[in-house]
């Protein structure tokens, strides 16, 4: 099976000028087919703010009123995207920006009210791997905005980690596919304030000794958990390193 | 060769929810291969004005500077362009929403300085008809936004007419290239007062003729050379018209 590396950065790589040049070059070098998922969280607080649209961060998923979705719809589908896309045009790479409605690569359902109200928030009901295969076997590079449709019409905001691992699950079986997670640290840490203490590899007991020590905790054991998800529906291979990493894929290798 | 209707559609339109969700159920009933042009002005000045940017325009082109670049790339490329193609999806047509960087299928210049300095305009260089027409093959419906790129990695604002324009003399070699410029009125009126003196066919000559008895004047003589241009290049039919009319191809229709 041919090799296809999805990376998924957050908003605060893609969002400044020179982290994001810094970002495109790095993705222009990595071989083979390849995939970019990102988030832009930091602009749309930001663009909120100067519209007087008050943002409410819940469990670190943002409450989506009516108003704050068309917000995200601006930031994630038009600016980030598009300024992403434009940027790897110039570097010679086909690329193309997508959220889930175009092509109807990624339907959700609105998340069912329980104890707190979304809103306008999509949990991933079917990802259009024939799609996206269809474009990558064509040499075209796709972009992803963390936004999805509800097939009824309505874009609904979500959240770019599960679309990164839901997108790289349903490519399993088509590619071999390595799904790297980039966030600010090198890898994950054996000690916080020491950034060069990355484990090299974690597998599932690992995980499980270190959660229990206390080494691993807080936002980095769901981040895992997704990863080990991904791996039992067939992803090969899961990085968390930082950005400027991708090109080596070193970081924190994560193993079934 | 195959039938292609080409639709250019106001931001009136699409930015209020009842006349585009209207558009949807009559473009949706478009036979045969399409594509839709919107555009989304209204939208972006709004927004412009709400952060505190002041909406510049000469000859009815938006002076776009930096912050004004970050606004309509937010509008067209985002809010607008996602809410058309989620919509069209829940009709079942597999919509994407393109701007020109995407698959790099409009390139642009960045408009010289003359008299004016227009900023991130861009006047359109190379409209990728090839990697369109593979698109519209395989059943998928463009819906592109009035921003093209300039390959050096960035975005431009460009007017939705030349965009229209610009894709229709693109894919005429292509295809039997119907292109259809929506607007407020019913078609080109022989009397402004009158909402039924619709003009049924301008040919050059009764161009001329009325272009110099008055009865053509302002906004719609370019309107009008546009459309010429367009039958030159090889464009099988141009219709103005209103966007209630679409599915009817009624209105005037502009003929070499």
């Amino acid at each position: 099976m041919e090799k296809l590396t999805i990376i998924k950065v957050g908003g605060k790589i893609v969002e400044e000028a020179d982290t994001l040049a810094q970002l495109l070059a790095d993705f222009a070098q990595i071989p083979g087919l390849k995939l970019l998922v990102h988030g832009g969280g930091r602009s749309a607080t930001k663009l909120a703010e100067r519209l007087g649209i008050k943002s409410q961060m819940v469990n670190g998923r943002r409450i989506t009123d009516a108003e704050t979705l068309k917000v995200v719809t601006m930031v994630y589908g038009g600016l980030v995207n598009k300024t992403i896309v434009a940027g790897l045009q110039a570097k010679g790479i086909n690329a193309i920006g997508l959220t889930g409605a175009d092509l109807n690569i990624i339907r959700s359902v609105k998340r069912p009210v329980k104890d707190i109200d979304y809103g306008f928030v999509g949990d991933v009901e079917a990802v259009n791997g024939e799609t996206l295969s269809a474009l990558l076997h064509r040499g075209i590079v796709p972009v992803i905005a963390p936004l999805t449709h509800d097939g009824r019409g309505s874009m609904l905001n979500t959240n770019a980690d599960t679309i990164a691992g839901e997108t790289a699950k349903a490519l399993a079986g088509m590619f071999e596919v390595t799904l790297v997670y980039c966030f600010e640290k090198k890898g994950v840490l054996r000690d916080e304030n020491d950034d060069n203490s990355v484990i090299p590899v974690i597998t599932p007991d690992i995980f499980q000794k270190y959660v229990e020590e206390g080494i691993i905790q807080g936002g980095m054991i769901p981040k895992l958990e997704n990863s080990f998800s991904a791996l039992q529906a067939g992803v090969s291979q899961v990085v968390i390193t930082s950005a400027a990493a991708i090109a080596q894929a070193s970081g924190t290798i994560i193993k079934k």
